[in-house]
């Protein structure tokens, strides 16, 4: 699945606007920023700050904190809102340009376009527009404390005060919905394949070298991974939500006590791990070791959570030790991994298998198609949902990376043009993410050069081997290059790092900027990563073609260490829209040996039907041009 | 040329030692460091920080403020002291420790390692040695601003003080050179294209429209660059030691008034250029007006201009805009570059000549290499001095990618092994930056296939399109992958920024990190950079291919404007140590028709003997497998 890259796409947007709910389109007796401005003046504030943030910072946030859409109307999910007495407005960036525009156009607030995508440009308006001694609130839980701190320097230079103030939308908000309240699972050791008590353990060996005491954590992948605990909170995401600090001696997890059953509650206890509320991490925060030495990400916790610390506080503001412990996938999440991608890889061949077969037949729509991706990945005990909301593409749609069918969007399917699907599912053995391209009559040239750029962009990466200590972002030109030559270019990131069933989009690691990566991470020996390059038509059609690696060590050695992939997707790509002439003998050999692999791993849980099929779709290619003029 | 890595390779340290100044070695009557603590003692100073900087913080140094040489031996390029009561040491990184360990034998220094090349370890020693209360100095004009408020701030969490003293060094050292004094030449408009007094208002241009008035210019490329103007202060690098001062009336030139006659005073000032003395500038920014709003780069600008200021300035911190003015070669200085491209090639032919005519039959060795080189070069009247210490290294020698030859290490050619020659030359119409690497006997497989995958290297980079507000430094793997495919790697980075008659490392873009680059620089079409891919094989030989690109625009649009490369350096690379069953047909095609263009190009220059001798140089490859397997 994509992740929105820094540098955002000014063309891709028409029917995102489509998405967007109409039951807060028109609010007459709504008026939320009448509301919202008499509670300013009441408190005292010449202006406010809304980020659309949860207090995890989290990529998807949950309804409650959904504050900004409540607001304003607007539902993009890369906003930030600014009112004052005389302003409001959203600073988005160009992907949501129309969107906003429709959704606001009776809340009051009008669109402020950035230049570049998530800077704080408003501070400038804050600047420019507000007097000396003004004070401007921002919900302390609801943004990040680096980015407070930022902006609070930045106003003090023109003496205006920035204060981080609590919640308090449940006071304008009436039915404002709660704090979701989904029951905590346990992620078994066979999956895990590393008991919590040594994650816990590896955690502080990493806060001793680094002359830590003490670690908070606020970023619900890192401790749904440390705990070995899932949990329902978030779609997509099977986290919950909660915080997590631990120390030399003990680990205390904040959450709602309902989640867990009494059973599960003394188990951890008896680990060490001592349940608190969700809501008592600010109190507890106030009251601990004044000679602690916490480590924090001051990217990821609120700056309410570190005002909550005492006064004197030593902390080190650091990535989370768990988010290179979690990218580095241990050898059972890797033997589950596999097993998981052939599920996955069975589930795809089945919808395709009924799309060939049906399409023609019944009326088939991209939602549709979104309802048959679930059924058939549904049919594995292990599968929990999916792991994003599934793009599928058809035709001119498919030219809009991020989009997904709606009802006012959905597309009929005939026998003619490209359809783009990309899905994923979380499993309990780990975290799919897999993206194909098809066609459904017949290829034009251009569809078929495109197509064929694309893959030799992915070959391109996917065998390339490279030095220990490599820079995963750097990795990036490799597979744009081919794409390049073809005059064709993509504004996304070239792939993302997976989590194992927790987020599809995982850092550090990325190909890339996107997906909560860390700009100079290295790539090491077992990470999960994507590759999925892609040429967009505008109008007419969209290519993308994706596949989950893993980064593996070479065995025979070079100078120094070698690290190479390996694909862990297996679902055959579609050679009816090669330009094989367009393919060196090289990239022919990949997709050959991928395709046998594919037949190898699937065709034993197939029919005999769909045994055939496969093998149909996983034929070698030869290039009919078999020898070369120089 | 190369630049060094931010990570630095362990290995290639042997000979470098060997460079050192012997003089320096022994000094029992000299005692820099007792002196200086009694100073230190004297000055009620608890530690003193000692960068290895001049007041413009430049590449290069004048010997001048070689005071860390002076005072602990060391003569490395890259290190900085630090003495206090009990402990004196210079934290350098893996290319010197050997050097430094020899060098400060007497000097009562230690060797600090450090982990990361250029970052500020011993912060860490000062905040671990020195009591609270503490005050620690470092010498206001060595040291940049935002390096002295980070670590201010850091020595400030545990109460000591970090003090910008004024330079004491005369008072310590006796026999201290003075300040460089050569005269300062006009850079004429037939090569710079453009007046000064236009690319005054294109700066100020930039200044209004990021809301400042004025601008401070300390680096003197960028000095030397906006006047036009070329001096002779510093070795290799045509520029003369001054400040500028831009604001949006008057342009202000600080600099010692005898490096200009009467006559280019008179002109300058008839421009609306003040000469002020070198000495005046502290003095000057006390005086200017507090409601300027200056833009200075703090990465450039020393903590004791910063300070000179008066208390309450408003200063932008950002890069400088001449840095991209500069960057993006006019018209005139492409045209003259070419010209220079051609008179280089000629000389190197010349230089290649001589010595195929003369091994075996004189005495050749590495240190007479780098004579003829500088003597063929100097047959043209607009070449000035070499563009750097070229870097001559025979068989084990090569695989120091640093390597200059002095008279301790001198090695001598015989009929066999590699040689590379990285080399350039500063003419007045622009700098040259070439590598090539030849055998002079027998070669063996191993060199071939290394040679031939560097080849691969240059030629992926070289024939790359790209879209524009593509980032350079994301290009940089793609010259690396050929030679990642053949197990090897090298350690520095792929291409730099070249100045014009200015300095061989400019910034701001860069394959790979180095080179006064700024990370995210995109490439722009006028840019003229390297790629000199490379391999090393320790202890046997070393191999590297640098041929200088024009950044220029793709003619046939595709969605969007590409860019791609075109090669400037006009000389042969050597096929005979090709492997051509190992290149594409494309690679094969690229270098014939580079090969058919350093003919065409050359070739009327030439005598009948070097035409000759070029036309079997460049004679096209074929590759005697026609055919190929799938």
């Amino acid at each position: 699945m994509l992740f929105s890259p820094t540098v955002l796409i000014n063309r891709i947007v028409y029917f995102i606007l489509l998405q967007m709910s109409s039951s807060l389109l028109f609010m007459p007796m709504h008026q939320p920023l009448p509301r919202l401005r008499t509670y300013m003046t009441a408190s005292g504030w010449n202006a406010i700050i809304i980020p659309c943030s949860d207090p995890h910072l989290s990529e998807y946030i949950p309804e409650r904190w959904k504050c900004l859409a409540w607001v304003s109307a607007f539902t993009g999910s890369a906003g930030v809102g600014v009112v004052s007495a005389e302003f409001a407005g959203v600073w988005t960036d160009s992907r949501y340009f129309l969107q906003a525009e429709k959704q606001m156009k009776n809340s009051g607030f009008s669109l402020v376009k950035l230049k570049i995508a998530n800077s704080p440009e408003y501070i400038d308006f804050l600047m420019e527009t507000l007097p000396e001694k003004s004070t401007v609130a921002v919900v302390g839980n609801t943004i990040a404390m680096d980015l407070f701190i930022q902006i609070q320097t930045k106003l003090k230079s023109k003496n205006i005060q920035l204060v981080a103030v609590n919640d308090f939308w449940d006071e304008l908000w009436n039915d404002r919905p709660a704090i979701p309240a989904a029951k905590i699972e346990e992620h078994g050791l066979i999956y895990a394949g590393k008991p919590r008590t040594e994650k816990i353990a590896e955690i502080r060996a990493q806060l001793s070298s680094r002359k830590c005491t003490s670690h908070l954590i606020t970023t619900l992948d890192d401790i749904a991974w440390t705990l070995n605990l899932r949990g329902n909170d978030i779609p997509y995401n099977p986290v919950f939500l909660a915080y997590l600090y631990i120390d030399m001696k003990a680990v205390f997890l904040f959450t709602d006590k309902k989640k867990l059953t009494d059973g599960w509650i003394a188990l951890l206890k008896n680990e060490g791990i001592h349940l608190k509320d969700y809501t008592e991490i600010h109190s507890f925060l106030s009251k601990i070791d004044s000679t602690s030495i916490i480590l924090l990400d001051g990217r990821k916790v609120s700056i309410a959570l570190h005002q909550a610390l005492p006064e004197k506080s030593n902390v080190v503001n650091a990535v989370n030790p768990s988010i290179y412990l979690k990218a580095i996938k241990n050898e059972t999440e890797i033997k589950q991994l596999k097993q998981t991608q052939i599920m996955d890889g069975i589930s795809l061949l089945k919808f395709f298998y009924w799309l060939e077969n049906t399409l023609g037949k019944e009326k088939i729509t991209e939602k549709k198609i979104v309802d048959k991706l679930f059924e058939f990945r549904n049919i594995h005990d292990s599968f929990q949902e999916p792991s994003f909301a599934s793009i599928v593409g058809y035709k001119e749609h498919a030219a809009l990376p991020h989009y997904t069918p709606v009802p006012e969007t959905d597309k009929e399917l005939s026998n003619e043009g490209i359809l783009l699907i990309d899905s994923g599912g979380q499993y309990e053995g780990g975290t799919t993410d897999i993206t194909r391209t098809i066609s459904l009559g017949e290829i034009k040239e251009e569809e078929q050069k495109d197509y064929t750029a694309v893959l030799k962009g992915l070959i391109a990466l996917i065998t390339t081997r490279f030095p220990e200590n490599t820079v995963a972002a750097s990795l990036d030109a490799i597979a744009r290059r081919p794409i390049w030559d073809a005059g064709r270019h993509y504004m996304h990131g070239t792939g993302h790092g997976v989590g194992f069933f927790l987020n599809v989009h995982e850092g550090p690691q990325a190909f890339g900027p996107g997906g909560n990566y860390i700009p100079n991470a290295i790539m090491e020996a077992g990470m999960v990563t994507t590759i999925e390059p892609g040429i967009y038509h505008k109008g007419k059609y969209g290519i993308r073609i994706e596949n989950m690696i893993l980064t593996v060590r070479v065995e025979e050695d070079g100078d120094i260490p070698f690290l190479r992939f390996e694909s862990l997707t297996l679902f055959p790509i579609s050679t009816e829209l090669i330009d094989i002439s367009m393919l060196t003998p090289q990239e022919i050999n990949w997709l050959n040996n991928y395709h046998a692999d594919v037949y190898r791993q699937l065709s034993p849980y197939l029919s005999k039907e769909e045994s055939a099929w496969l093998r149909k779709k996983t034929e070698p290619v030869t290039n009919p041009v078999t020898t070369q003029s120089f």
